[in-house]
């Protein structure tokens, strides 16, 4: 099997329907500033997670494409604002969407946006009250994507992040819509309720690891190819779980010396590069591997439950990429 | 009857509820940041609109309390986003969210109102396929807003705006969700068919009557009173009805002199004076203070099918204040 190719099938199949919903409007401006990023390509994790859930419990994928719209729809809003708050210039090899129209616009393309995942969440099909269920589910997401967003901030002016911390912000920044994506899934497959369980604690496990891995990544990789991405990071005192880790653990003059530097804006090169080697020293490098790896395994295990098939290989070949992929 | 009176004895208990429903969370800044507006006071039309239309058709006010607090969270929302969008320092007397917390802050605060509106709504306790339908209701209204937001920062870029789409952006920016929250008070009051249609109607003329009268309060104060707004307004070059019917009816000379003037930041206080009494001489500031009286007169008629009632009676005195008010 084919990981690559499983999820492209399900990815094209997806973007008919979105490019579909996401059809014209008027004014002109805003309809195109809220499908500019929507439609630059991505990898719709979240809405093969979601049809793949529903395969799994051997559910009618139809069924479940409403909710893949929302899924992708919101997540999409979350970036727009979110590059907005970053003031990141470039997402998906493209402008971002207020570098392109301009800050009003995007704010207003995200309000959109967040409309239309709500709209594309009304074509469900199923009982109103599993469909009023599965709204509050996902209108309970993000309001945490919300307050995850809200601590990433926060956390940056911060000397130092407890590790529990640290997870219940990514937990919420981006593992509770990948929770919600395989569980609301399932339910609109008409899995059992034991299904549906561990379908969520697979989302929430991969969701986990996929953010972990992506810390470690940015780090993992040598000072010379990754050495702006690192340096940014290291200036602006981001609390990846590396630095999180290594920040808790470091003692003596190492202790003394990552207050020093990390999150200060004005850095030198070789400075970066002496907080980087204690990351290492601290074994948080390491660290943050193992914990991803940790998480993946979790997450292989809570499909043991579920007859095996082949989205049930998909989704577990899903979780070891989660912890193997370069970019 | 006293409207005053009236309104504010919905607006204790609505706020009541309001307060009860906003409490706080974590991260507490962005709960601050959230509630900071909502809770700084307002007239709550919306919220009263939706619950004295209920009470009109005979419907139990209980019923229609999630719906007043969507209506009115979700107007709260459309405020906060659009003072970034408009710089704007002060609302209700006191610092928009986006000078008390920051951008950021307030864009994710907007995003967690809406967020909170949507969980409003899912507190309707009727049936749940009128509360799906009021829910898409609600949605269309809120994609409604956006579009009408964006209509009128476009506008500002234009030469000249015909009067039908004037009429489109306010309807869509003001009158829709008075619109909403007429009809949608009614359904959960369990009104007929024709009296839904009547409150519908009604919310539509009255949001129409009020926007206008809007426009016409802020010329038609003595220049000295209001020389700030109406100089920033003329200089922005907003169009207004009032500015729309005079670039639409000068002729000549006085077309010139607007269409150099109208719109131009660098615009003197001599200038400011001369486009003014442009307006006057076209007849544009008499032609909107007739427009939003045609609509309230609308409004009242379409009242008639109703049962005479104490909030019947209160729904024509807002209609008549909707074009009598001073600020």
């Amino acid at each position: 099997m084919d990981l690559k190719q499983e999820l492209n099938k399900r990815a094209d199949f997806f973007n008919q329907q979105l490019e579909k919903f996401l059809s014209n409007g008027q004014p002109e401006t805003l309809y195109d500033a809220a499908r500019h990023l929507p439609l630059a390509g991505g990898k719709r994790l979240r809405p093969c997670i979601s049809m793949l859930s529903c395969e799994a419990v051997k559910g009618d994928i139809i069924k479940v494409m409403p909710l893949a719209l929302a899924l992708e729809i919101i997540h999409n809003f979350t970036l727009v604002h979110d590059d907005i708050m970053d003031k990141s210039k470039i997402r998906r090899n493209t402008p971002t969407v207020h570098i392109k129209y301009g800050e009003p616009a995007a704010i207003l393309a995200g309000d959109l946006l967040f409309t239309k995942a709500f709209e594309a969440m009304h074509q469900i099909t199923s009982d109103c009250t599993i469909f009023k269920n599965i709204e509050y589910g996902f209108i309970d997401c993000i309001r945490e994507i919300c307050e995850g967003q809200q601590l990433d901030v926060e956390f940056e002016q911060r000397k130092t992040i407890k590790e529990e911390e640290y997870l219940e912000m990514i937990l919420k920044k981006t593992a509770v819509i990948f929770m919600f994506s395989a569980e609301a899934g399932a339910i609109l497959g008409e899995g059992t309720k034991e299904q549906t369980n561990a379908l969520n604690e697979y989302g929430k496990t991969l969701g986990l690891a996929f953010q972990i891995h992506d810390d470690y990544l940015d780090m993992s990789s040598s000072l010379d190819t990754l050495g702006k991405d690192i340096g940014n990071d290291i200036r602006n005192g981001k609390k990846t779980l590396i630095a999180v880790h290594s920040l808790n653990n470091a003692t003596g003059e190492d202790k003394k010396t990552l207050e020093k530097i990390f999150g200060n804006q004005k850095a030198t090169e070789k400075e970066v590069k002496q907080v980087y080697n204690l990351f290492k020293k601290t074994g948080s490098i390491e660290y943050a591997k193992k914990t991803a790896e940790n998480y993946c395994n979790k997450a292989k295990k809570t499909l043991e439950i579920l007859e095996d098939s082949d989205s049930k290989q998909i989704l577990l070949a899903l979780a070891d990429y989660s912890i193997k992929r370069e970019k």
